[in-house]
């Protein structure tokens, strides 16, 4: 039987052989773009903008330098060598125009000449190097474009030029990959899928059923490794991929691309039905994790500036368009992204888009996403309310670490409203590309500040790392998923975890509030620790904005700075002003134009800290954003707190109203290993006690709580009670 | 002959009298406006605007309530009424619904109950208290505009009630202003021009023409002071406002609505024909003090956040629509604007931009500036280059103080590109109407930080503040122009002053250069300074963005931060770390998108400075940002400068190219009392000497200066030399 589908397969192969281009643009791409090109203004201005790049290409002298650096000269040469490849065997497809495969040609024999003669790249300084590049990512990238180019101009060429080429250059590169980097090859890893990708299309174009058969089940073709592996463990079965959201919008490129060179060849693998549509599943698993204005959530590493308009997810929206039933609704993001592909999936988009006169916003709604290969290793959830104009956004983090780009931050948070950061994730530390920012890669205060748990919106433990800041531990473990609940007065998740400090259990609620009485919703957190010992928690708020006021009285270091401690990410904090709560703590701040306050149950034992990143800082890399920081010395403790956005600022009208928030205290009642109460009280009448499920999760079993001499019954998960009601 | 004027005057305002309304809008107005308001958009718009607004307040209860605060209920409160009232009575007019003038009647009738019952405000606290606000600068805006509406309902009202309404409220208003007030009603400023305009109206719409002769020629009506004395010296004769952009906004207001209520009443004044047309100056002046964005300069005291859609702007284009020859170039902010006056004015500006298919962007062109009622006051320069989509702009200010907002910041500059603040001014510190920040006023820092010389882009001498900081001191001087050429590829600007620092002499020269070698133009930044004695010159540059990199080594102080110094404003900057000049100091620094390098000549003796804004704040009042100081002990210095901008750095498509830029070297050649001789190097060949002359400007003297064996003759106040030509 196994035997009987090879033969099939070299069947395949060998009839895709001779029937070029068969990757990305096969014979029919080429007919509906020669038909539409000119017909429908985004494919035509796509077009044209690929065809001009290529001209002015064709009007320079061809450059294949020999690799130097990590972000100058040469690797920008390189990488704009295999786009200009790419793009011209489109172009000569189209055209049929000569000069256009004699540039790729030119360009491939020069590579034919210099490759062979390379090692390890002299810049290189990952554990994964290449040889055309730094490290062996961009290596992949090359190749997954220079196999399309080459599949374009395969029929132009002698057959002593096809050897030459796929000697020299892919042949060379694939058996660098699967011999030195076979560890990354069989990497369950964005880099992996970059890497099955391009030894996948190579082995299509080079009509090595070996080759492909590598890249879809493993290098021992065991099927432990590979791409259909990939597509099994990377992602969870709702979509959410395990790195976060940065990182999916790189991996959909090739997981896209190589599914498109598959369909193309084998469609008897039916790819994008593979796993219940997990493709289609990820594109928009991907979607659900941007705010309005289209950024990723910068959760693990991640570049701040990246958004739904980066090129890589042109692919995947064109091909996700074409393959999973043209979805109008994410038209609108197509448009913005101004450009598509050049294949029957761009034209197709390109025609809905020239047909649509009214573009809707990408319809985005409160979403839980769970994570792990079979969801069961803790999740995420996405809270909205809101207009798209005007939209909230509180993002709840409960997954697994999330491989080598993960962060120490399990129940960490962030929130968005009004189009703004207003409670930050840092992101990563890292200026892509610029070289004097350590060549472009990631700092050493990545590692140092930006991994670590006090860099993030929880709870740090005595000063310390979750996980001691090893990712071989973080990895072992996630957080759990307790309840994600949603209704139209109140949107509510909560979640736990018990290994990222031993000894140490903590459970964080988060529930959004609207209510009539408030112009905004409001967040309350609920957040409970439990330990044996004593301990000392600090919870930070990293607020974008500037410090408006707060009712404590403080002590203001404003003469003399120093750092709140001397590790895991301390030493980047400066100590800026220290008080105690009073009861309650509350601050408020300004973004933009509108105000925002944490109110907070803080006794006289809580320390107040006000911080600012940027100290231990011998390189300015670090952002200088500030901060406040809860601290409780305790073996137990909940902290609850409010966060309210409210009033407006507008300095062109000199306007301002509102620069106080409504919620006056928050009290925690009671709370014990089954339930906490949590009192907030406000203006306007404003008097409601949050009633929690501390125990197992289940919708259907009774509570009851005492406060005093009030006894509160309820059923299910939470309950919202509204005392003046 | 006077009182030949005189009986014309009051004949003039006895027929005004029974011809209400005749104030901002006339009977012609309001044909105009019945005939017309559904016509075009904007008009349409505005006018259903207004009458929502009021149709809203008739529709709630009329509060006047007790005066107690400074930017809370009270305050807000009588603002609103202001504008409901003034509003209302433009609904009525056009109308002739009764129930506006009602409206307007009765909430007359509570402030002529009230307001004789009112001392000075509870929340007083500057030197120039209202009754109804804390301020009486609010008082007299309430002025403006009520006056406007009784204007509206004059024939409605009852001979008693208006009775009542003149005696109660305009009358008392008015003798507290010419009495208590009047310093402020002689003052030539901003707060003198409300006052005069409020007293005026008042006057005017009373047919009281002592009222009016007080406001057009002082207190005392000899011409002293008064609003034709302060058109004539708070503007210099080409039309730049001595407190500047910020405040020149906001005066423009009643300048404006004060001619008008002039043109209508005594239209043989010719007031918008007054000082050949100065108004209009002024209008242009302040649009010409705005960056591409709209955003004013905020030199002197200024909020950032203001712009060219200011409400108060409306007004003056309006009316300088209307009066100067419909400049159909300003249209395009018109319609940005979103809303025009309820006059003929405001018709006019909507027809014309219903009729205007494509909007031209303001023409914004470089541009010198004098200041000084005889313009012989020193002035300002803004040197423009690019598109509007990207132009940059150089500011650099050698006017005279600007009166009580003006900042100690001779031979200070700005600059501006890429749609962004690059090298910034401070501003102000103030949070406006934001009551938990000093109740919105100017904040403590504003004096200590803002103001000082330090917090500018300028020299300090000795850690001092120019003209030891006293007002009274900096009023008697101003900087000297020198020179300000244009040609194609140099735009210069020379200016010096020798009062700031006594025994000091100092003079700037920066250059803007654009050549075909460079992608973007660089500044040449030449401050000279001189004395017999040896000082401490401190050069420092308020970068807005991220440090990237620096050719020196520093000492970073990573773990404790202390102030700069202890007073002058020093006191507010953290000293981040510092190193020394090794020949050239280099600085590159990323905003936004694109990357900005100082190069400056900087020997082993030249200290170098990194700043951070925030020492010595103890509520946080202050911005937190960054700057770099160059300090150099000596009696004579050149300090010789390039500022770059280069590359792009692309997060969306994690493309970054030109990170480092072309300029390499800067020296002073040579520099004597006569001339300056500053060599440029760079990438690329070049390789340029700019010659300055520092003796008497001179567009035809010859000019010699020898370095080393080279001697260069030039003819005129510069030269560019580029060496490889």
């Amino acid at each position: 039987m196994k035997k009987l589908i090879l033969l099939f397969l070299v069947a395949a192969i060998l009839f895709a052989q001779s029937n070029h281009p068969n990757l990305i643009l096969t014979k029919k791409d080429v007919h509906v773009l020669r038909e539409n090109w000119e017909k429908y203004p985004l494919i035509k201005k796509s077009f044209e903008a690929a065809k001009e790049k290529v001209d002015n290409a064709l009007a320079s002298p061809i450059d294949v330098p020999i690799p130097k650096d990590a972000a100058a000269y040469t690797h920008e040469k390189h990488k704009q060598n295999y786009n200009e490849m790419q793009l011209a065997g489109i172009v000569y497809q189209v055209t049929q125009e000569k000069k256009y495969a004699e540039f790729i040609k030119q360009m491939l024999m020069k590579y034919a000449d210099l490759y062979p003669t390379l090692g390890k790249h002299p810049a290189a300084a990952s554990n994964s190097p290449g040889r055309l590049f730094w490290q062996s990512l961009n290596e992949t990238v090359w190749l997954v474009n220079t196999t399309q180019a080459y599949d374009c101009i395969y029929d132009y060429l002698t057959a002593a030029e096809r050897k030459k080429i796929e000697e020299n250059i892919f042949r060379k590169m694939v058996d660098f990959l699967l011999t030195e980097r076979v560890h990354e090859f069989d990497l369950l890893h964005n880099h992996g899928t970059w890497m099955v990708a391009a030894v996948g299309m190579a082995g299509y174009v080079m009509g090595d059923i070996d080759l492909v058969e590598k890249s879809l089940y493993g290098s021992k073709k065991d099927k432990k490794y590979g791409f259909l592996k990939q597509i099994e463990t990377l992602f969870s079965p709702d979509g959410y991929y395990t790195e976060g959201a940065y990182y999916v919008r790189y991996a959909l490129a090739p997981f896209f691309l190589f599914a498109e060179a598959i369909n193309n060849n084998q469609p008897e693998l039916k790819i994008y039905l593979f796993r219940d549509q997990l493709l289609k599943k990820g594109f928009y698993g991907a979607m659900e994790l941007t705010y309005t204005n289209g950024a990723f959530i910068p959760i693990n590493d991640a570049i701040k500036e990246k958004n739904y308009l980066s090129p890589e997810l042109i692919t995947s929206l064109n091909l996700t368009y074409k393959h999973y039933g043209k979805d109008d609704s994410i038209l609108g993001i197509a448009k913005r992204q101004d450009g598509v592909m050049l294949n029957e999936a761009g034209v197709l988009v390109a025609e809905a888009i020239s047909k649509t006169e009214k573009f809707e916003n990408y319809n985005y709604k409160s979403i839980e996403f769970t994570d792990g290969a079979n969801g069961d290793e803790g999740g995420i959830a996405l809270i909205r309310n809101g207009s798209h104009k005007d939209q909230s956004l509180l993002v709840m983090k409960y997954t697994s670490h999330g491989l080598s780009h993960g962060h120490y931050d399990k129940l960490s948070f962030c929130f968005y409203d009004n189009g703004n950061e207003i409670l930050q994730d840092y992101g990563s530390s890292r200026f892509i590309n610029v070289e004097q920012k350590w060549g472009g890669r990631y700092l050493p205060e990545n590692k140092s500040w930006a991994m670590q748990s006090i860099a993030h919106n929880t709870i740090s433990v005595d000063e310390k790392c979750q996980f001691e800041g090893k990712i071989n531990l973080a990895e072992q473990f996630h957080s759990d998923r307790h309840f994600f609940e949603l209704s139209k007065g109140v949107q509510i998740v909560s979640a736990k975890d018990e290994h990222a400090f031993p000894g140490v259990k903590m459970q964080r609620t988060m529930a959004v509030i609207k209510d009539k009485l408030l112009p905004k919703p409001i967040v309350v957190d609920v957040f409970k620790v439990d330990s044996d010992k004593e301990h000392q928690y600090d919870l930070p708020f990293y607020y974008m904005g500037h410090l408006i006021g707060t009712n404590i009285n403080y002590l203001n270091y404003e003469k003399e700075l120093k750092p709140m401690g001397s590790a895991n990410g301390y030493q980047h904090l400066w100590k800026q002003a220290e008080g105690n709560g009073t009861g309650v703590f509350q601050f408020t701040w300004l973004n933009e134009d509108r105000f925002y306050t944490i109110t907070s149950s803080a006794d006289s034992s809580t320390k107040i800290y006000f911080t600012r990143i940027g100290a231990s800082d011998p390189k300015f890399n670090l952002r200088n954003d500030a901060g406040i920081m809860l601290r409780k010395k305790a073996a137990s403790n909940v902290f609850a707190t409010v966060i309210e956005p409210h009033g407006v600022y507008d300095g062109v009208r000199e306007f301002t109203a509102g620069s106080f928030g409504q919620i006056e205290n928050v009290t925690v009642l009671a709370s014990n290993s089954e339930d906490s109460a949590v009192r907030i009280v406000g203006k306007n009448g404003i008097d409601w006690t949050l009633l929690i499920n501390n125990g197992k999760a289940s919708a259907d079993e009774k509570h009851s709580i005492s406060v005093g001499e009030k006894k509160y019954d309820w059923t299910g998960n939470y309950k919202l009670v509204k005392n003046k009601d």
